[in-house]
């Protein structure tokens, strides 16, 4: 019987895996330079901890949570997001407390939306995503920002935008929001029913929405940075001079919203702007909240974070063609001939790995020719040839396939010489 | 409101999930010298992909599955172990037609099952484990045995035990199971429900029994290795050779079996022995196994595989009090005083993050007195103190906290300065 990967799930293969392998380092390594420490938080959560935090008007809450009762009819449901998990994380086990402030976590892992597949858009796919808990200060929302930027530079991305937006505080929102209640009341019925209902829940959204983005009630909407008051505004300003200072280009968009209550201050996002990548051009997205704690169950604190699709990384990756150095050969196969010399390469072999060098060895008994086949295939920087007159005496051929020296050491010095000369 | 991690499951914080990042690299990098691919296939998969692999009489799949249905009524699973999305995999993707041979897998990610929470077991754990599909060479098994210890090595791990085992090939199989029926047959009255079961359908598993393990007829049962065929017996040798070759102790357990047809030939666990560790002391667990992946739908072809529970693994490391050496300080501390070097200090830190440089600040405005504790605690290698009297100049004074010298530098030089001195 053959099985199939679930719809909307993939398989990543070697020849794949290298390449995640090596942007989730970078990722980790800049995290470690901006002192953003790893969380890992279980896949799945109480089904009542995203409602709290993602909100039940959401359509992820609506219609793409993966629910499920366990064994005991406790209802759970596999994450779809970070931040939420990040927090709850961060509450229960009193981070708050941290002598460190603001308290800078990141996490790398699978979460999951039941979605209609589409290219680039998975139903399990991976989220590289920092938060930054417990600080107001605006130099910190400039290191979030930055510190995504940097992952993607360090893997080659040129072709970046950055567009940013402040939704203000609470009291420029409330402003904000009557506004947009007068100005979208008197044609709603122009609108998609979710619109509709959006009007009276949170108009915000309908900024947002994807059928009625075209609507030229949304172009002309009053916009939020007009209603920011003094504080929100100078928020901002501060923000933008930090990223002048220290050297990101940005766009301010005024109708880059975020639906969510807990949103306030600074929003951005990060498009692709290479050419092909296809109608989903947002690597990342991430934004400043509050409330968000304190409804957890923690002190009331603010935070701010971002999370990254790695899927649509490597994408981007694809698009501008940016090389990543993962396609490395081995450092030494060993060939052998007759039946001792290869008894003999199991333990010549496991010396080799032992002192961390790549080896690897052929086990279809093929012929030297097509051993050495094998080690071209598989780019190996020397072939280590041993055959019953070398066992004899303990020594062995090496063989540079660079240069195409050989010469012959003794079995004990293998590993050492191999070591000394790959540098 | 507060919630709570899922009961059985937990979260690694910062201070743990170093630990965790340390024995993952340990893990890939031997796997990187011994040539294994990592895989990665989805957390859920086919609920019936478990039935049929795993098998329907095992408690795995009785009692312990995560299983749910999707929004289109299909019965999904969380992946309760890894060889069957593996071999899942293996087979969907054809990777039977790589012209290398073995090929050579391993995946590292979190297995889910509903049992009992206890000491060392959880709901949701991690394992490390490999595959080597498509060779029968007794070497491979002697090379899967070789790379878990050497994981284990490489973290600092020595007081372990490995015990193997021959389940030798279905002819030898079928000969022990006649024996252990009429063995096991005129007193079955004695045993538990479940082994009275497992007489008709697996009596090898009576033998794994754990609540009948110290009955006397376990004991003195017929041993696997009393019915090896000649050319099982063969195989077995050839392993032990290999192990013997490689230096690798070991013990043979006779009553060490795995309950599935599909294992034959080699098996093997990896336990530890050091002392305070506690009731579950196997590490990792494996073994050879034929028609797995015809059962999948692909070629006769047979495999060999070990699984290893990080926690375990960690909870060995601790046992064993080795150290690993993750409680690294940052590199730099910018301290600042006064506004404006508070402005500038966003560039600065921002600038050596781009460098590689792990570098923090204060964001508590705290006094510089309060800023050197700070760097003392996040253990600086370097504190540099920005001013307004240095500002106006374009330097910073660089002071080497672990020989209390300081110098002026130019702000334009502090990066590379570092550089050349943390080494």
């Amino acid at each position: 019987m053959a099985f199939q990967v679930p719809r909307g799930t993939q398989d990543i293969l070697p020849g794949q895996s290298e390449k995640w392998q090596y942007i989730e380092k970078i990722a980790r390594e800049v995290c470690s330079a901006y002192q953003y420490k790893e969380i890992r938080t279980p896949i799945f959560e109480h089904t009542e901890l995203f409602l709290r935090s993602v909100g039940e008007s959401t359509d992820i809450v609506q219609k793409e949570m993966y629910t499920f009762e366990d064994r005991k009819g406790r209802s759970m449901t596999l994450r779809p997001e970070g931040t939420a998990s990040a927090v709850r994380s961060f509450v229960e086990n009193k981070l708050h407390a941290s002598p460190q402030s603001p308290v800078k976590l990141y996490y790398i892992g699978p979460m999951f939306r039941y979605e209609r597949p589409q290219a680039g858009r998975f139903r399990q796919f991976v989220q590289f995503g920092i938060e930054a808990i417990g600080s107001d200060d605006p130099a910190i929302d400039a290191e979030v920002i930055s510190l995504a930027m940097n992952v993607y530079k360090k893997a080659g991305l040129k072709d970046l935008k950055l567009v940013i937006n402040s939704l203000g505080d609470q009291e420029s929102r409330t402003a904000h929001k009557e506004a947009l209640v007068q100005h979208f009341s008197p044609r709603i019925g122009e609108f998609c029913a979710d619109c509709q209902k959006r009007l009276g829940q949170n108009p915000l959204r309908i900024l947002d929405c994807k059928k009625d983005r075209e609507h030229e009630l949304v172009h002309s909407a009053p916009s939020i940075l007009e209603f920011l008051n003094e504080e929100s505004s100078a928020y901002f300003e501060q923000v933008k001079g930090y990223l002048d200072a220290i050297g990101i280009p940005y766009t301010v968009d005024k109708n880059l919203v975020r639906g969510l209550d807990y949103y306030n201050h600074t929003a951005f996002e990060i498009m692709s702007n290479a050419e092909g990548f296809g109608a989903i051009t947002t690597l990342a997205g991430g934004g400043r909240y509050s409330g968000l704690v304190k409804e957890m169950g923690g002190p009331e604190m603010s935070g701010i974070g971002f999370a990254m699709s790695l899927e649509r990384f490597l994408a981007a990756i694809d698009a501008e063609k940016a090389e990543l150095p993962v396609d490395t050969g081995i450092d030494c196969f060993v060939a052998y001939m007759g039946d001792r010399a290869r008894d003999r390469s199991v333990s010549i072999l496991n010396g080799l790995r032992e002192s961390g060098i790549s080896a690897e060895r052929d086990y279809e008994n093929k012929k030297l020719k097509g051993q050495f086949k094998a080690a071209d295939r598989l780019k190996a920087r020397f072939v280590a040839v041993l055959g019953d007159d070398e066992l004899e005496r303990e020594v062995i051929t090496l063989k540079d396939m660079e240069s195409g020296e050989q010469q012959e050491i003794s079995i004990s010095m293998l590993a050492d010489t191999i070591l000394s000369k790959r540098i």
